[in-house]
């Protein structure tokens, strides 16, 4: 069925209205189908908000990835956005460029799960725009949280002395990306599905990020999704410190240690470089972290120590403990900017 | 210059940072590079939130429109949504999909556009996301305003007997969009720099909007961009009413009936038909007309009663004030639905 037989845009939002607008109510005024939606936040509590755009065979490929996951992973990434504020998801956004072509069906599937994941972790789609493209689908998601005044987590609030936290593991959805690019999706599901499904529908830290808001001890952070050495630099430079990894305490799963040895990549260097973990890197006062690690483990996510903030400089400290470890390229320019 | 001779996707943004960030303050706490924008509205104040995405070739062809009236024209879009609402635009997220080839050069003259348009009523950036496509450039841009609680404007309110008006003037973009298509820029640029100008850089009706919510006397609104017939349909459908037009009361410019004259167009169809004007669509109770109309002329916008709203049924009179008027294939199909 294509877009026509429904109506054209117009029928399509009706539809989309119909099946996956948010319910009003609850700091919703007016959602889907007036010039704007209207929300209200109660006094005491602030706004985040944060944009994402995923580009067809930049950040997805339909040959990888079913409608369902880029949905998904739409939501997701943006999420992840929200919780590395420390914030709330409440209400999304989404527009899509498509080709005239496509399928009621694929669009009804990838809205299926951009709503999974938004409603799973308490937000609702109150707004967006569909538009024709000729080239390859385009997808803009703009996500709001809301957070108690001056409680959001933000980059640039890292001390020396500070621990370095990160929640999960890390390297799975580059694992996950590398698997598909050497074997395609058929073979690449039967090595791994674990880190393949890490990669295309990745599970945004939102509940971690409400029990850290709660503790009150975060003292910077942000999340990962250009790999751990490229954001922990950005991460240093906003709060003007440096950093040392103690790459031996790296979290790093069975399943990375098992495609990296297939792929014959060294899985440090999956951990450090890869992208889209879309994990919470974290910076704690060393007095609070284990009171911290002991929360958020209680409600279910691993958080792990993987390292110290520094005055200034960067170090990478290898498996031994000793020697400085170099990540070559793609890693240490990065990092070292 | 292109992207990687300022440091990538990083020095890009660093650049957006020190050039065209809104300055912090007033509401914004945090702004470009973090996860995510943090705002805090007042008390009293409901937050509007609009989105709109703009695709190369099919919503601005980069031969017919610089780079800085695609920047323009993707701030005045959501502008105008922003102010059929009543609300006062506040931020702006401008998210962009890019070939890697493009220049610097380019690139800062859409974003100039951008800011002008929004600085000019009263917005700031606040965020975005940027990226690579090898595909046309897609902009999708979501802006914020604020609006007392229960004021802003909405397409729902309209009560039989209600006068319909609209700003402005009308068709005037479409017939720029027709003389680019008939005769190409150079040629179109020589005819009508006019029609052409309000085709590639819109003025949205903010300022008309901000007195139009002080009277206090604006039942529904939208703004108008599909054409008056289609989305006065939206009107009525959102109202539960019916409309009459009265042709001979629609605003049309010279440049309008001189473009149509040349075009071998009816002026009226431009009116009713023609996308992309842009203006506000308004019901207003009758009494309190002719007070509206003098608050909004005084502050230097036309407002000129078009119509009324009916019970049920859709009427088109035509300019002989007796006659129906059948404005055909692309018109009557759409207001009828």
């Amino acid at each position: 069925m294509n877009i026509k037989e429904i109506g054209g845009e117009e029928g399509f939002i009706e539809r989309l209205r119909s099946t996956h607008a948010g319910a009003i109510g609850d700091g919703l005024i007016l959602g889907i189908g007036d010039d704007a939606a209207i929300f209200e936040t109660p006094s005491g509590l602030q706004t985040v908000v944060t944009t994402d755009m995923l580009v067809e065979d930049v950040h997805f490929r339909r040959d990888w990835s079913d409608p369902y996951s880029i949905g998904w992973k739409s939501a997701a990434v943006n999420l992840s956005d929200i919780a590395a504020m420390g914030a709330e998801p409440t209400l999304a956004f989404l527009s899509i460029a498509f080709n005239p072509e496509e399928t009621v069906e694929t669009l009804d599937r990838i809205y299926d799960g951009f709503s999974d994941c938004l409603n799973r972790y308490g937000a609702r789609l109150a707004g967006g725009d569909t538009n024709s493209t000729s080239g390859g689908m385009v997808i803009s998601v703009t996500l709001m949280g809301s957070v108690p005044a001056g409680q959001a987590f933000i980059r640039s609030g890292a001390r020396p002395g500070d621990v370095l936290l990160v929640t999960g593991s890390l390297g799975d959805s580059a694992a996950g990306l590398i698997l598909l690019q050497e074997y395609g999706l058929p073979k690449a599901e039967k090595v791994d599905k674990d880190v393949l499904n890490q990669h295309r529908r990745p599970q945004p830290r939102v509940m971690a990020s409400r029990v850290l808001a709660q503790s009150g001890q975060v003292r910077a952070a942000m999340d990962l999704s250009d790999g751990l050495l490229t954001d922990l630099n950005k991460l240093c430079a906003a709060s003007q410190v440096g950093a040392r990894i103690d790459t031996g305490r790296l979290p790093i799963s069975s399943a990375v240690r098992n495609a990296a040895k297939m792929l014959d990549k060294d899985p440090i260097l999956l951990a450090l470089q890869g992208g889209e973990d879309y994990e919470l890197l974290l910076a704690v006062a060393p007095e609070n972290v284990d009171d911290v690690i002991e929360a958020v483990t209680a409600a279910g996510t691993p958080l792990t120590a993987i390292g110290e903030v520094l005055k200034s400089g960067r170090r990478i400290v290898a498996p031994d403990g000793e020697s400085d470890l170099d990540p070559g390229e793609g890693g240490w320019d990065h990092f070292a900017q």
